[in-house]
């Protein structure tokens, strides 16, 4: 895992994102994440809505992804450690377990709050939802051509621009201080000839290729699909649950919003995300489940999730063949609208099944957060490329990750620890043996 | 990274935290975090506070650590990605240009929007930190010995313990099947001998020994120390800017609060970590940099900091030897209040020195944090050693991590990709050339 802060220059008069030199990917933060980051539930947990939720606070959460340098540690000093059936918390008096008792059960009205919290909290995102809004609704306009931006918001854009070149400048000085930048004219008073593309072709393909998980899973098939792709959206939902308890089912809907196309009758697929009724260990939101639309496919050829395999076919006795056509399952974005199911306690997968199951679940509720906390929000961003430079550890810092980066502190290394004092690890260098 | 969701099959009545058998360490979330996971600021970053900080929201943010799947993802898909010198902006038509200045222009709107988000946010968390105040000032007089947890919080207590038993016996239903558990005697209504140890000793130790980053701080001359820690409490700052400029600075402090001790003289001990008044990239907060207390060492042989070497030195015109005594500094716990200071674009550190600094850094911001979010609201659960099983990827999950656990893709992956998809990686598997 790369975990590295870039040491940049930017100023903080920057008023966009920061570039890539300025930017670390990944300080590996530890904290809970109370809030855009419910976690994945445990799989084969039953959803018993009948309980009463409010004591019952801490089912199954996790308290963030520990960091590289964490994580680092953590194999060398564990056996070390106070853990559970050390014998430890046994072998104090009664009376001081008799305390330890009492904190636990102190920890049970904490849990209460932090259910609030959450439930506050969710709140808050819901109303800055509301304030988003008309800037989306703005945004999805243009996109289509149905406006055009005014001169000032032109103005503010490139002004973001100049100042992340400016960065750059400050950045590069010494590779092209002779290099002469000239001022790029401004576009904020340009004539829109009528013959121009209509609003900003592909926005949104373009944006979610842009997303690295995504990326992986666009097929060239999607794109003729996803060109027709006109808006993403957010909604949250605030329905009753179907446990029929008086309780809320929380949680959020991704709309993807598509003009007419050869491939599905659908103009909008959804993808729902439900939160648990309870909060995780750190008192953050915990993933229920997820359900995606269902895709009225125009035929069996448009259809991207599945490729149509002929096959011919020879009877042995009359020596006749004949076509068959089969639908045979594959890789497609649209899948994402055809989310794994979390297994059930009576499931009989086998920890290999259960591990793919597990897997295709983190990756689909990782894909579902980014939509709604990085893509959605910051579209223009991924349209631009720009965002990828927060995903991409080695772009910026490519020199840290060179073949000798970690010669001279392997030999001393314990096998089982990560190179550069744990901090500091980089995937794509191991080579597994 | 290891990067796994377990299958666990805990109940949701559960009342606490989940155990290990039932919870993943790392489901990898990847969206913002908009609260309590501010980011590294980027080092060199200069903090203008003169500056009107409502139209600058994105110095430097980072949007959350990409999940291994996700980091697996990115070395391969780098090039193919539309990036930020593809020149594919470039090349639009002007008209096309404009519009996505245009949006560029609404981004600043936005990203105004979500430092708003985040004022709230913290607002909030000052406001339920006030509800949780009473439960911990209860917790520390439960621990010093100066109130006995009351019948009623002691049986909630152990009806926690009687899930998790029971969870575990589902889990290892195959392994002790035959094994009975006997219900242990509630101690709600025992007897407190007067010659019972007194609250809780070594309470904070403990729970701090049972953090890995911390455990592999405390030395164990730190312990004599540490032993003495009674409390450890947060504050949320709300003071106005040194800048002046009528802003307020935003951040946290965390309180150390001592018993009498042979190695210093205070009685609490500060580490405050202030937030940048600007939002990160993807609206989250980012440190802007931490301060620690002073610490009044009794003597020089009292400062955990740093060891008396003893050397003896000749003259060798006199043939005479004297011994000199001098302060070497030495890892220790209480460097946690001597952070180190992010570096200006001014200083002239070379890259390995600056990428030590970045390494402290981060280490300090997640040790800060962990003490925030984790340690100080689920002390019981980093005593009792619960917590420590959230952080240990190996504990409940070994199977996954043994010698041949990538045997069948090894031979296909390029090297450069991370095994089993990057969706699974575990750094302490990584052997490096």
């Amino acid at each position: 895992m790369t975990n590295t802060v870039d040491i940049g220059k930017n100023k903080n008069e920057d008023l966009t994102a920061p570039t890539p030199q300025n930017t670390p990917l990944s300080n590996a933060p530890i904290g809970r994440e109370p809030l855009s980051r419910p976690t994945v539930q445990t799989i084969g947990e039953e959803d018993d809505d009948e309980d009463d939720d409010e004591g019952a606070p801490a089912a199954a959460g996790v308290p963030g992804l520990p960091s590289a340098a964490i994580q680092g540690m953590i194999q060398d000093k564990l056996n070390g450690l106070v853990g559970r059936s050390s014998g430890y918390i046994e072998s104090l008096p009664d009376e001081v377990r008799r305390r330890v008792e009492g904190l636990k059960g102190l920890n049970v009205e904490h849990q209460k709050i932090e259910a609030e919290f959450q439930r506050e909290i969710l709140a808050l995102e819901k109303k800055f939802a509301e304030k988003y809004a008309p800037l989306y609704d703005r945004r999805k306009e243009i996109i289509l051509g149905q406006l055009e931006p005014t001169a000032a918001e032109v103005e503010s854009g490139e002004a973001v621009d100049r100042e992340e070149d400016a960065e750059d400048d400050e950045e590069d000085e010494e590779e092209d201080e002779e290099e002469e930048r000239e001022e790029p004219r401004s576009l904020a008073n340009i004539s829109i000839r009528t013959d121009a593309p209509k609003g900003i072709p592909e926005f949104w393909l373009t944006a979610l290729k842009n997303h690295v998980a995504l990326s992986e899973v666009i097929t060239e098939r999607d794109e003729g699909a996803l060109k027709h792709l006109i808006d993403v959206r957010l909604r949250y939902l605030d329905t009753p649950s179907n446990a029929g308890n008086g309780q809320e089912q929380q949680g959020f809907q991704l709309d993807f919003v598509f003009a007419p196309n050869e491939h599905f009758s659908n103009t909008t697929l959804t993808k729902t995300y439900f939160y648990s009724n309870q909060v995780g260990f750190s008192g953050d939101l915990v993933y229920d489940h997820a359900e995606g639309a269902a895709i009225d496919w125009k035929s069996p050829e448009a259809n991207l999730t599945h490729r149509v395999e002929t096959k011919k076919q020879r009877n042995k006795n009359t020596n006749e063949t004949r076509t068959v056509k089969r639908l045979v399952p594959t890789e497609s974005f649209f899948n994402f609208f055809s989310p794994p199911k979390p297994p059930t306690d009576d499931d009989e997968e086998d920890d290999e099944e259960l591990d793919a199951i597990e897997e295709r679940l983190e990756l689909d509720y990782q894909i579902g957060e980014d939509l709604k906390d990085r893509i959605i929000p910051h579209a223009v961003d991924f349209f631009t490329g720009k965002a990828l430079h927060y995903e991409n550890p080695d772009e910026w810092d490519e020199d840290d990750y060179g073949d000798d980066d970690y010669d001279e502190d392997d030999d001393e290394d314990d096998d089982e620890a990560p190179p550069r004092g744990g901090a500091r690890q980089d995937p794509q260098e191991c080579k597994q043996q």
